[in-house]
């Protein structure tokens, strides 16, 4: 690897304390890997201590939300060691966003140089409990200095990384939202773009008040079918099969989504990609045909859904996580944490540096 | 006004120089406004030199687009003085956008504020040919380094500024855009707010490609009815009449477009904000019943379309500016610039600050 390391990213990682509390996504690890992009050429990675980016006031990004992301984890595996999962998914889905907002791509190869010189450097920052784990957030932003409404000539692909414990507990209270959309159709949905999240803020903050966790978005186009949540897949039990919404461009496809599905199917549940009319959803919670529903997303891992609510009044399923959700979650945290064997080759051990040798 | 001016703006107002070439929003003027919003409070507004943004990297509006802008201009006037055109629209549409993202909307007084005092302190870097301007660029970002998927504690809020040509010379080869969204029904197609930038720049480059130079969107629920360009309000004359989109909940209800209507009807013309079919609108531009076609905005003025583009071809409109185009755009001109009087009380003039009385 031609990464330079920066001289006090030693200092910054010794001098750095976990706190007892962690939550998810508000301590920083000290260290962040960079790169800067100019005409479509790459610079040379550099590891560097965390701290503010010095941005142009006319930098596109802060006008023309030109930036894209990725959330992944770096998990504790029992053996000691950390590992990645399935990075390659979420480098290729980061190229996919890129694309659509006329940026160029980082190539496969910078993508895992960050993630991987991120995580051997914080692999003492790496929780230990299960469901823990280091949560690292790859983005890129188009930084030019331009006010026309064009792509950015230049652009700075960053890796942070957060010590965090998982998203959501479970037991989620889900608004199935008629009025606002977070993507249109022939829009950004399928893509993980900051535009997609800024239109969900205002569900998300009118339906807190409600006494509600998360809103569950209808597809933009149709306002009929299920898409998914804010930041997870949705998935539901119906007649004892597994149903999940199928890619319908305003989705995104996400990597847990995909590893449940495989994990499913390797247990015995037939799994149907389909269109979810959300009417006949409510119906059949009603009815308890529906038996489970739960999100799923890389931060959340599994999170079981008790409450479905609309105007109408509230859909109620069981309070106590369902067997199906359980044992999913199970499944595949058993493989991320290396309890289990990675029978599908998605695991990637990462080489730790020890920062004492430096 | 309780505004703090940093030591060195007067300095760096002195030693700044306007270059012979400015095109549209690439010059900056050397100072700007700026004013933080920490759990709803406002600090005093200051003026302070141009210079880079230092923003935590895990910053709500790198990763989740949580912000919004506003484009107005400070126009030289015929007697020599600096105007603004009415900017309390932009304020207000200002507020808006900020709602719309879960954002404490800028208090009028410190938008007006911000806007007056950076126009007050830059007068002289206003150019003085017809046409030409200093572009006005507030905007207002989450700044909270926070990665969950929620509205930020902390804002800043600033003010930037260019001196400009106009941003469009006419004869605009439009393609009719019908795969991409820029904004979904229920999404933020009327908020001035990044993420609908950022769903426009593929659209963009793939038509320059094809030798357009802008996109007309069309409403993203029936994909049939026109709503705007990326950066401007769409206009047509047919059968004598002009007509523009009403106000669908997905296009932005520019300054210009309404400043047209209201100067178009006292020239005499019968105005009609209605649904404009994009098959009909093809069809009469085949048939010569539109006689005319112009996109409209601050940055723009009014700039004469001479093609609309889809996959079935060419349709043409004269590439010699229209007679409507021609008389709104010098009317328009001509009340901000005035050479015409302010009979709709639009004008805002502002008091110059003498630099070299610092
Ligand atoms: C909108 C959205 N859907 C789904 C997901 C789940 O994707 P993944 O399982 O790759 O984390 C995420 C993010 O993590 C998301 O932001
Ligand atoms: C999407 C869009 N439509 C229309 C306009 C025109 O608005 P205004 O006349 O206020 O400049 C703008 C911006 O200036 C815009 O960004």
């Amino acid at each position: 690897m031609s990464i330079e390391i920066h001289p006090a990213v030693a200092s910054c990682l010794r001098g750095f304390e976990v706190p007892d509390r962690l939550g998810f996504g508000t301590v920083m690890a000290p260290v962040m890997f960079r790169a800067r992009c100019q005409d479509g050429c790459w610079s040379t990675g550099e590891l560097v201590p965390y701290g503010p980016l010095a941005l142009d006031p006319a930098a596109k990004v802060l006008h023309y939300a030109q930036s894209c992301f990725e959330g992944m984890k770096a998990y504790r595996t029992r053996d000691g060691g950390v590992s990645l999962f399935r990075p390659e998914r979420n480098a290729a889905r980061m190229a996919h966003s890129a694309e659509r907002l006329c940026m160029p791509p980082v190539p496969e190869s910078l993508f895992m140089e960050g993630v991987r010189t991120v995580t051997a450097y914080c692999a003492n920052l790496v929780p230990a409990s299960s469901g823990e784990s280091l949560y690292l957030r790859p983005f890129l932003l188009g930084t030019q200095p331009d006010l026309s409404v064009s792509a950015s000539a230049s652009y700075e692909f960053y890796v942070i990384a957060s010590p965090s414990e998982a998203y959501h507990a479970g037991n989620m209270r889900l608004w199935v939202e008629r009025e606002d959309s977070r993507a249109a159709v022939g829009g950004t949905g399928d893509s993980k773009v900051g535009g997609n999240y800024a239109a969900s803020l205002l569900s998300i903050a009118r339906l807190k008040k409600r006494g509600y966790d998360q809103s569950l978005w209808l597809n933009p186009g149709n306002r009929r079918t299920v898409d998914e949540l804010s930041g997870m897949n949705f998935f539901a039990v119906i007649d004892g099969e597994l149903h999940t919404p199928a890619l319908s461009g305003s989705i995104l496809e996400g990597v847990t989504r995909d590893s449940l599905i495989t994990l499913a199917r390797e247990l015995g549940y037939t799994v149907r990609e389909l269109d979810i009319d959300i009417e006949e959803l409510l119906a059949r919670v009603r009815d308890g045909s529906c038996s489970e529903a739960f999100a799923c997303g890389t931060a959340a891992i599994v999170s079981p859904i008790s409450v479905l609510g609309d105007d109408n009044g509230e859909y109620l399923l069981s309070s106590v996580p369902g067997p199906v959700a359980v044992c999913l979650r199970e499944a595949l945290l058993d493989i991320q944490e290396g309890r289990a064997e990675d029978r599908f080759g998605w695991m990637r051990p990462v080489e730790v540096v020890d920062i004492n040798d430096q």
